[in-house]
């Protein structure tokens, strides 16, 4: 320990955590500072190169405020976040897929009635969601907890408006016994995430576009299964295949059909093209515990 | 791109990296990203894991102000700090070994005359220092700037002191024209990082000490060779196996010696015992180029 160098720092360091008491937490800090020591020994990371390296995660962190969250926008745009939700969603091929969380969810968005409009003043083309939940079986699941959320027709949600003191563009849904929902909204959009910070210096020094494909964000939650986390993509969008978080799961592209002006599925005239939607989840039963 | 998974997402996310223009930085981001992966994926990261690293390092970026640095911290006490000095410094066996530079440095220290008392008030036993600057050829190095700081003490550098509004315990000196060096100071006594932020519930967690063993900082420049970052170690320190930044190099450990009251170096009169230290700086030729 008195004669550090570069090759016998990271035994120095493993060395200190022999006393953790979490089998866990040693296991996870151990491999983080060997992996840390890999990539700085593999590269020379220059002490220029380190301290704009301390610079970036402090102007990161110091970016985050109640509704802004730089962290979880670094790593999506790493797929630190899509590789975290594919390590742990390794389900049944039946199963519905999950995809990155991404940081415009807000918990308590107001519980509504099924058939209602979820934009709230949010502009956009009208689209009309039909959907179920079920089960691995088949089983329709009744009573099912649907947590949804979008961007506006500017690819705005509504924690990114500065004017706005109601939430615009999210709601909560409960299935019903045949475990259906249907719900208006707005037609997504292609939207950049905020480039304002410093991801978006990276991503400008990378040459990489800030663009993700149309979605709605769903969280579906009901007793006995596990939470699904997820979106649905727009068909023919232009990001599909270079989505700035990688969340893109061919089988979570979504059937938006595109209709003229007219009468929508829930009956309403409609004076302007309207879009509809047909998705179907599929829940994974609970791990047993 | 549309069917992300565990084993697809590395090669999706160094793809997006094709057109950087910058080769390094290319080179730097893949990097980072093939690690960054590799870890999560050996430790199969949860994502409740992932949320904690999430808000682990905000809450890193939040701690850090003007007087501050909690990004360093992290950085030192996981090593990468000293790893990164050891990766640009592998220099010859006669020049003096680098070590971190550690959050406390504060840039534009009071220039003082050779034989002044950098303590300014902070309190300590009196240390009467003696130093020269040569070449690795042995030749001295007249007019090298020699910037110094140390905690009181307490343990405290005046940075963390809140009441304080002048430099205590730092400044600037130039070698005269045999490359000598000598001031007063206050004799460094081991201290503990700061644990009030994420690093400190970081080094509770893994059951680590927060404590660096007693010394003193230095810079020292001068045209024609490179920059060295040190510090001088205090013998004896019972943390000198075990510094929780990893920063210790045998080589750096100082001849401190012990001194009843009585006439000091500089021929005053010291009515209370004090240290001396006598230490050789030997500076690396600059890399041409
Ligand atoms: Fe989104
Ligand atoms: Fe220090």
């Amino acid at each position: 320990m008195r004669n550090i160098n570069e090759d016998t720092i990271t035994a120095a360091v493993l060395e200190s955590l022999a006393d953790t008491p979490s089998p866990r937490l040693k296991e996870v800090m151990s491999a983080l500072v060997r992996h840390l020591h890999d990539f700085a020994r593999e590269v020379k990371l220059t002490e220029q190169e380190w301290m704009q390296g301390i610079e970036f995660l402090t102007a990161t962190g110091q970016k985050c405020n109640d509704k802004r969250q730089e962290f979880i926008l670094l790593s999506d745009t790493l797929g630190l976040s899509m590789l975290t939700v594919a390590l742990n969603h390794s389900k049944s091929a039946q199963a519905t897929e999950a995809t990155v969380f991404g940081p415009f969810h807000v918990p308590g968005a107001p519980v509504l009635p099924l058939g209602s409009d979820i934009a709230n003043g949010a502009r956009g083309e009208p689209l009309f969601v039909d959907a179920t939940v079920r089960g691995t079986d088949g089983e329709p699941v009744a009573g099912a907890v649907v947590d949804v959320w979008e961007a506006d027709a500017e690819g705005l949600y509504d924690l990114q408006r500065t004017d706005l003191d109601h939430p615009e563009g999210r709601a909560v849904f409960h299935t019903d016994g045949e475990g259906r929902l249907h719900f208006k909204a707005v037609t997504p959009v292609a939207y950049p995430i905020p480039t304002d910070g410093p991801v978006g210096t990276m991503l400008e020094a990378t040459r990489r576009h800030p663009w993700r494909p149309a979605h709605v964000h769903f969280i579906v939650q009901a007793p006995g299964y596990e939470t699904l986390i997820t979106h649905v993509f727009k068909d023919g969008d232009a990001y599909l295949d270079s989505d700035a978080v990688f969340g893109v799961r061919s089988s979570l592209i979504g059937d938006f059909r595109s209709h003229p002006a007219g009468v929508a599925p829930d009956g309403s005239a409609q004076p302007v093209p309207f879009h509809t939607l047909r998705f179907d989840f599929v829940l994974e039963p609970a791990a047993a515990g």
